[in-house]
């Protein structure tokens, strides 16, 4: 079974928004076996969406359309499935009745009659329910082919995904199984990579490809399989991947995480029964941010102080004026003082203590633009590293959380 | 002119990575005056891409490949090129040098024959320089028509597009002006919106268009015009966005390019001298994390407390026992304390507090899944508001941080 993913909307076309609903969905219909053979992002009109269709429907079973499905002029996807499918809009009292459920529960303004329009759905369509906003989802079948129109707001088309999509995609077809895995290498050019590799690459069987995906310094290796025997798949990728690791050892750094390195650090801690609590200054609460965007992050995250002015540090964290005097407040041992002064004040087990130049002009200390130190404390030591992480701002901020949390981790795993 | 973007690469439609090369390219098209049709994502397969190029060329004037020009196996975009165009790969000296440059004095490991293949190009094909990166850039044309390849890497494709790509297309092309303005609107619906601009929007000329972008609480309108006569179209944009402007007086915050909600914020902060600190709880941070996004924030933004806990709230904001027992801790009395809590602790002059129920499940207190209650602390008063954001989590997050912004913002233009 094969798949195109639309995407529809002149927001996308002229650079407004970056697409990030096509890597989620690419990644979820993978996971029940469903590839994806091309993604198409259309202006909003009907001409260019009918194309897209026509075309689609040539080479994929299923279309999955994001976007225009708002109650205004420009939102036209549903005009235009009537004219494609020559059908017409009718009204959906399931649908009537959600909106107005979540007009009276959570809206304050009055309901309108543009509202109520999203109610009108092609008479040939199936409704998905859309748990977190007004504009339903829709499948419609012809022939052998499925099309399915979601709306392009992330967190509406997401709840359609994997509420509604993926078990029925499942309960219709016999899907093949798909796996991906990815090895990071660091500290090797691709093509040195590609030359260890050229005899073992081409020994693989046809059903297993290996890519090469290069990013600053970076090298991922990734191996992917499809067929239907999941067990086989699974031995002979497992056999695989260990030999390209003993290929590739000494820059091999580990298997690219399928989960985010905030919910590994959330699991570890609470295996343990550990409290964490972080003080941040340059991150500016983006660590405190990214735990708690996990689900059940309370039962081990305790909270964080940001402090991003010199007299709170003092006052509510306890580094000593002489440290900062001495150190200046970009520096290991204010870093370290913050980790200490959270964990007591919080009375956590683990803290992290954050302090940096993140720009994009230089502070009065003696550091440099990019450079952040970054500590964690145990409840038996303090561990300090120094980072530069260059310019921009935003980078710095992004590195210096992903990069405390990646020490978290370490010293959790030894744990 | 009219462009079509083709991204090449499995990794983009197994949803290993997210394309934010096309945004880019089209927003610097846009620049110039080129308007994208459409953008197309497909496999590192030689017949799909032919496919993809034969159909953008019946479509549009200038094609933009990226990717699948490393040097390893699964890169295969310039042996396609050659297809296509009925040509050959030959050596091209300057490539070679410049690929021979970098390996001499940024890169450890000696070059090898497969680096040296970066030199080779179609015959036809006139080379871009790539200044991060060995992968060349190339523009061939074809009748009336041009076709660029560019490699995939975002940092060299920006390189290769400001450099390279858009003085050539701008001496070779007479371009319209393309023009967009976006003005950003907080407090009400899309359809509410729509339903007070019906009129207007009826009157618009034929080479302006009105655009919805809604999202979390927030609804951005974007005019888009496109013509030759650059004056009469600045004049005419003007004219048109005062004009919605005052239609939208009352829940209008800003221009998009200038101003996000935390910038505007931090500029009124500013103006007064006035500091500010956050309580955050269901939160977690990203009220902190949104206005230290903004550079320059340490001279206003003095920290914040994150409390993912009763006790914290209760030891390091103050919280009474007495209010938590009798109120919940999701409740006005509760998020009030914490922003008295927090601008006494922090000696601020403003500071906001939050609590409520994220979710995904409902915690012990009385309050329902999705409720949210706001507190800004004034030099003077508090004021407090209770919200029901619904679910998803990110949702419930997202909304409340962007709320309790557009709280200050308000209270904010009345001192």
């Amino acid at each position: 079974m094969n798949a195109e993913i639309i995407t529809i909307g002149d927001e996308i076309l002229i650079g407004q928004i970056v697409d990030t609903n096509s890597a989620f969905i690419c990644k979820e219909l993978n996971k029940i076996g469903v590839s994806v053979y091309q993604i198409t992002s259309v202006q909003d009109d009907k001409e260019h969406i009918l194309k897209a269709l026509k075309e689609a429907k040539a080479n994929v079973d299923i279309i999955i359309m994001t976007g225009g499905l708002g109650p205004t002029k420009d939102d036209i996807t549903k005009k235009t499935l009537c004219t494609y499918f020559n059908d017409q809009l009718i009204e959906n009292k399931e649908v009537l009745q959600h909106v107005e459920d979540l007009f009276s529960k959570y809206i304050s303004t009055p309901i309108s009659d543009l509202n109520r329009k999203q109610a009108l759905v092609p008479s040939k369509a199936i409704v998905l329910k859309n748990r977190f906003g007004t504009a339903p989802g829709m499948w419609i079948e012809k022939k052998d082919k499925v099309f399915i129109s979601l709306p392009g707001v992330p967190y509406e088309m997401r709840g359609l995904i994997n509420y509604e999509l993926l078990p029925r995609l499942q309960s219709k077809y016999h899907c093949p199984f798909i796996l991906h895995r990815t090895l990071m290498t660091y500290g090797l050019g691709e093509s040195a990579i590609a030359n260890r590799l050229e005899k073992w690459e081409e020994s693989l069987p046809a059903y297993i490809k290996l890519a090469y995906l290069p990013n600053l310094g970076k090298v991922r290796l990734r191996l992917s399989a499809k067929g239907f025997d999941k067990t086989l798949i699974e031995a002979k990728m497992d056999e695989l991947s260990s030999e390209l690791m003993s290929l590739v050892g000494d820059i091999f750094v580990g298997f690219e995480e399928s989960s985010s390195l905030e919910a590994i650090v959330g699991k570890l801690l609470l295996k343990k029964n550990y409290t964490l609590a972080t003080a941040e200054s340059c991150t500016g609460g983006t660590i405190a941010e990214m735990i708690t965007s996990v689900p059940g992050a309370s039962q081990y995250f305790l909270g964080s102080v940001v402090s991003y002015n010199e007299r709170i540090k003092k006052d509510v964290l306890g580094v000593s004026e002489k440290s900062i005097k001495k150190y200046s407040v970009v520096s290991a041992k204010v870093s370290e003082e913050m980790a200490l002064g959270i964990q007591k004040l919080y009375g956590a087990d683990f803290a992290i203590g954050v302090t940096g130049n993140a720009g994009p002009t230089k502070d009065k200390t003696d550091a440099s633009l990019g450079v952040v130190f970054i500590s964690i404390a145990t409840p038996d030591k303090v561990i300090t590293e120094e980072f530069n992480f260059g310019q921009p701002r935003e980078k710095v901020i992004q590195k210096a959380a992903v990069k405390s949390l990646e020490m978290l981790r370490n010293v959790l795993l030894k744990k």
